[in-house]
């Protein structure tokens, strides 16, 4: 299945798309793509509806977030070996583990805002995974139970808050809109089980990222695994799990993002996103 | 008010204390404290309703954390200079931040459980502020409008997986019952304008921590201002604002957690907590 959310923000309804690529309201099936709703057996009784029998939702609906606020983002850093050596880390002997504000989650054509005193705000486009069960000390090779889908997320970053503000990682990677996430969730069944997807990022349609999600230093399994060692993971959780080569800070003039770019990006078999960058609104007042 | 949940762990209710110290169940009054129950508007309406005809909890009931789980924790580190220098890290310039789980809360009399490979269980004891009202590029002679009350926590951490296992902290703040919480969510209005109250911890009935709130490097409104300006935060989100001198850590032969060790901890006029330290009950199974 590939399940969205559509509407207004902070007024989505879920919904699912069907054959032609049309979107069903799903609202008669499930309350939101949140918790419960995610665990394998709610998707599972979900998988069986008629979709012709559900509402189309509304032509040239928004897309939000396709899922609602997880209760945690949950980042792997340097998770591509060559995206630790373009940006001068040693490659991690286990992951690299922040947390990034729910509140960062936007949908996958918002604008990206940069915040009033951002001034090296970056890109990285990773696979992210959504929690499908509760998680405490699982094993890789269970660990592909655990997740209820897939998407591509954006783990916008501002470089200059990451290294000259003081400390650590989650106070560069938590504003608001620096998590587009989507279009879809895509249940596993609908891929390859090696999820072996070719993963870009291009910024005003030039390419700058491009890879193979196998490329991974550590497996997605192994991330569900390596977390849960640390933290209980619970359904609707959300887990971005690194982004390779071709981020801005690694040029020795970086072009971070200004207003009027565009950062398309997508994952084979999960759709692309294309926001446009925007300058904050009002400055700040202190 | 002193706001307090009482049940079982998942189950909890809220409720209030009232002036004979007797918890009064609130939940005619609302659904549960999280969210937009805890912004001003409806914590002031709650103020007003007469406890003596709200039901008595039931007697002993167990006491959980005072808040639902919050849509992010958000902690300041290095917050205290007698702390920041036995751990022997520079003071910060700005406040350190990072994001612990919110799995990880726990009620103030639950026992404290070391996961099963953690070696190097730590406490901090903490103020903590449940934010009251969304918060974007506040001002911090603004940020009091924001706070809808304060409680103790301990913001548990095992040193091991903060330094040893690669990375970033909230690898080793965010397992569960690493963040009790409570006894009670105070409201500002019960509490002297200056915050300045005493915060003490005891292992097994030694002093360990002994300091007052007011020998924070960045104060509270200091700490939300500058939080406001990388996040935005939300009616129930926490913030944990830092520990003083006197953890395990600083000392040459640290004495970390272990099974059988009590930690009490407390702030004037927020009540204590009493945890008992218990050992992971199942083994990793990997």
């Amino acid at each position: 299945m590939k399940l969205v959310r559509f509407g207004q923000p902070g007024d989505e309804r879920p919904g699912i798309l069907d054959a032609s690529g049309t979107v069903r309201d799903a609202s008669s099936l499930v309350r939101d793509w949140s918790g419960s709703a995610l665990e394998a057996s709610s998707l599972s009784e979900i998988s069986r509806a008629d979709l012709s029998r559900l509402p189309e939702a509304p032509p040239a609906s928004r897309l939000g977030s396709p899922i609602a606020a997880p209760g945690k983002i949950v980042c792997v850093g340097l998770n591509y070996a060559d995206h630790a050596e373009e940006t001068g880390f040693e490659l991690p002997q286990e992951p690299l583990v922040f947390l990034k504000s729910p509140t960062a989650l936007s949908g996958p054509f918002d604008p990206i805002v940069i915040p009033a005193t951002a001034n090296a705000l970056d890109w990285e486009v990773e696979l992210a995974v959504v929690v499908g069960g509760v998680a405490r000390n699982v094993r890789p090779e269970e660990a592909a139970s655990f997740i209820a889908g897939v998407a591509v997320a954006n783990d916008l970053t501002d470089r200059h808050w990451q290294f000259e503000r003081g400390g650590q990682w989650s106070k560069a990677k938590s504003a608001d809109t620096f998590a587009p996430l989507g279009p879809w969730l895509v249940t596993l069944g609908e891929l390859p089980a090696s999820l072996d997807l070719r993963i870009w990022l291009q910024k005003n349609d030039v390419p700058r990222q491009e890879s193979r999600t196998t490329r991974m230093v550590f497996s997605v399994s192994q991330i569900i695994a390596h977390l849960s060692e640390f933290m209980t993971l619970l359904p609707g959780d959300l887990i971005l799990t690194g982004t390779p080569q071709g981020v801005a800070y690694n040029k020795a003039e970086p072009d971070y993002l200004k207003e009027g770019d565009t950062i398309a990006c997508g994952i084979e078999g999960l759709g692309s996103q294309r926001c446009a960058v925007q300058a904050a609104v009002s400055s700040m007042h202190k």
